[in-house]
């Protein structure tokens, strides 16, 4: 199975970052693009487009049919699904093969599998994992109030098929549960198309730290370190680092094993994360979810390990056995991510959209920015609100620190609200240098935050 | 000694890539520049700049009271000089001293004594550190072809004050020797003040493998690994890579130590690299010189090592300790640059000089690109034509090749010649990517590039 033309079915830095992995394999490439997209950066970098349809995701990038067409009739021999979108989703992975198309992916089989939040948890239990201590799966609003009683408030309400926060409802008083319960089965049945809940004990420290997995066909599995991806915004990650700070080696061995055990017992392929959720209080850690795909804060791990993620996405997906075992992986390092959006973070972190006037972004060696933004780039009000991603690398997790307040410092943009000036506020504070990450940090800390006008332009 | 303020007395993308340094560090900056620089990509970077006189370097960039003056004038308290112009010259550490600013860089004792090709090697000898066959300083014609005769044929003859190739030549035919020392003599008085020569035996299959160090004032010396930097033209590095292939194991680790015991004897402070000949047919090697500054091709080596030379000469020239032994330094991979210059390889790489009409670099995780172009730039006349410096990282030394070739084919200049696509020739060449690199292999294959006529703008 040779790869020669993909098409890359994904917009924005993803779009960049796989494009730029293709060019250095020296394969064609063929962008799906949206009409809102037909002039993006990603558009210009590809050697052609293919228009999939209308702004809107549903009718374009969501659209398995209107994807694998334009695979089909671009004469691609791969797909690179990149975040988001259809990066998951069972339908397109079948469709590739159905198509003869290399999927770089895991099979449909595990996207299924880890898909279903529910079952993810029973095999993690079944290999010996740890879970928090929760519901299977909610069937009456009775029962899940015995349940809240049971395992002890606060507890985290989750949908089945969840990701990215939505339908997610922290619990603190079992009088709100049945109101809670039909808020989040209504969001997870318009997000995922299935309402099914479950529920679990809520860790009130807890950090977010996640394993990269490589996998191929022939049955290897590495690891590629871990992650802290504990700060979040509206559970979505906005500050990333490796390897996790803070944490005992006995316990980030630990961890690390667990995540290629659960791998290893798929015989899991391609890219992939374990998720795990870290008590900072007692070091211990539970499993959470498995993401199928190559996630947003890959660039922590490839700056510690030296590995191009998406370059090893193709060679796997190709049928290639890894091209290094466990023993030959070393980490080097701290590198930390910074996600830049379009969004004012004094007003609930609101998106906002409209033409970047003014783009100086920071740079120099240990300084890495992918991006889809430039001077006059018109930010579209279709999508994610992902600017840029600014990932910086230290000899220490203290110089990188340092290197990363200074670069955003650094980082001029003018014509759009961007986090810049919140993300510097927040590497910026004592809580961040100290290590002490945890999920609820920007909530705390966001009282304090001082915006500074946006220059007029 | 603190430093807060720093002139940068350099131009191009040095320039660049120190001020990049500064901004981490916290510095503020200042930027020495010739009338012909006022409008550059580190003028705009600086947080000021100051004019040091006109276009012509003598007048400007290599005027030690003009850079003495505008440091003490705007109150820097460190001044670092990047590499050329005065970056070895003992006058300008000197000023530095008598004016109460650090000087970013070794002190004036150390530029005076390796600076003197001569002594140096006299040092080397002493230390045991092996050297070519040759003399210590040619007092006249018949002496030269007496030691010609001995040491035997081919010879070259060098200037105890040379650098960059220039005085440096090589004799097959003894009857050649007056006019070579007439001519030679004449070229090293007019480039370096002083027509001192000295001769050598000629290496056939020479390479050019050079250990990168740092030193700090209390005494302790490291080397960053070597680097092998054979393809030259002209005598001027256009390739360089980390580590050296084909080297045996045993004979990198003698070539390393050598190197640190020479920088240690001196108890030598601040970066530096001692260059060697390496005789690929024997293995031997051969102490040339060192190098008393931060080198071109310094990128591969912090590729490979993780470090920031550039801020680790900040921080020792602050008087700092070292911030790690030997033993913390490991080194993952393999890096090559690629030097860009604004030059007509097929017209024996004849400088050129014009506006950038188009400027497309390569982009992507393991890509760095050194520069101070951009579109739009006036490439002057008056300086080097380098452009700006590919760098490209790899797992393995054909991964970092491969992505060379891949990064040079999407590099787009437009406006003027560059050797962009005699690079592109030159790295796909089967002697390249068999590691068979030697100082006349750009030679050899020369006739066989057939060069990309630059598309009308």
């Amino acid at each position: 199975m040779s790869v020669s033309r993909v098409l890359v079915a994904n917009r924005g830095e993803i779009a960049v970052r796989v494009l730029n992995a293709c060019h250095e394999l020296g394969f064609e490439t063929v962008l799906a693009v949206s009409d809102a997209d037909r002039e993006s950066l990603p558009a210009r970098m590809a050697d052609r487009t293919v228009c999939i349809g209308p702004a809107r995701p549903a009718d374009s990038y969501l659209n398995v049919g209107a994807v694998i067409t334009a695979a089909v009739g671009t004469g691609c021999d791969a797909l690179h699904p990149g975040y988001g979108f259809l990066a998951e989703s069972p339908a397109l992975a079948e469709g590739c093969a159905a198509a003869g198309i290399v999927f770089v992916g895991p099979g449909p089989e595990h996207l299924r599998r880890m898909g279903d939040k529910i079952r993810a948890r029973q095999l993690a239990r079944e290999l010996g994992v740890p879970t928090l201590p929760g519901s299977e799966r909610i069937e009456s609003v009775d029962e899940a109030v015995e349940l809240a009683l049971r395992i002890g408030l606060p507890v985290i309400v989750k949908a089945s098929a969840g990701g990215g926060g939505r339908g997610m409802k922290v619990v603190t008083d079992v009088a709100d549960l049945p109101t809670v319960l039909a808020a989040a089965a209504a969001e997870a049945q318009a997000a995922f198309g299935d309402s099914t809940l479950y529920l679990e004990r809520f860790v009130a420290d807890a950090r977010h730290v996640e394993v990269q997995l490589l996998g191929d066909r022939h049955g290897h599995v590495v690891h590629v370190g871990e992650r802290d991806c504990s700060l979040q915004r509206r559970n979505q990650k906005v500050v990333e680092e490796a390897p996790a700070p803070g944490i005992p080696e006995p316990v980030r061995e630990e961890i690390r094993a667990a995540a290629v055990k659960l791998a290893a017992s798929l015989r899991y392929e391609n890219a992939g994360t374990v998720e795990f959720l870290y008590d900072a209080n007692t070091h211990e850690f539970y499993f959470l979810e498995m993401n199928t795909r190559i996630q947003v804060e890959h660039p922590v791990s490839e700056m510690i390990s030296g590995i191009d993620l998406v370059g090893e996405q193709f060679r796997v997906a190709a049928g290639e056995p890894l091209r290094f075992g466990q023993d030959d992986l070393t980490f080097r390092g701290h590198a930390i991510e910074c996600r830049i959006t379009a969004e004012v973070a004094a007003e609930g972190f609101r998106p906002n959209a409209g033409r970047i006037t003014r783009w100086q972004p920071p740079a120099g060696p240990n300084v890495r920015l992918d991006t889809h933004a430039y001077e006059g780039y018109l930010v579209p009000i279709h999508y994610d609100s992902l600017l840029a991603k600014l990932v910086v690398y230290g000899s220490t997790r203290e110089e990188a620190v340092q290197r990363m307040r200074r670069s955003l410092r650094r980082f001029v943009v003018e014509g759009v609200d961007t986090t810049v000036d919140f993300l510097e506020f927040l590497v910026s504070r004592p809580e961040f240098a100290a290590g002490a990450v945890t999920t609820h940090l920007i909530a705390d800390v966001l009282d304090d935050f001082v915006p500074v006008p946006v220059a007029a332009s």
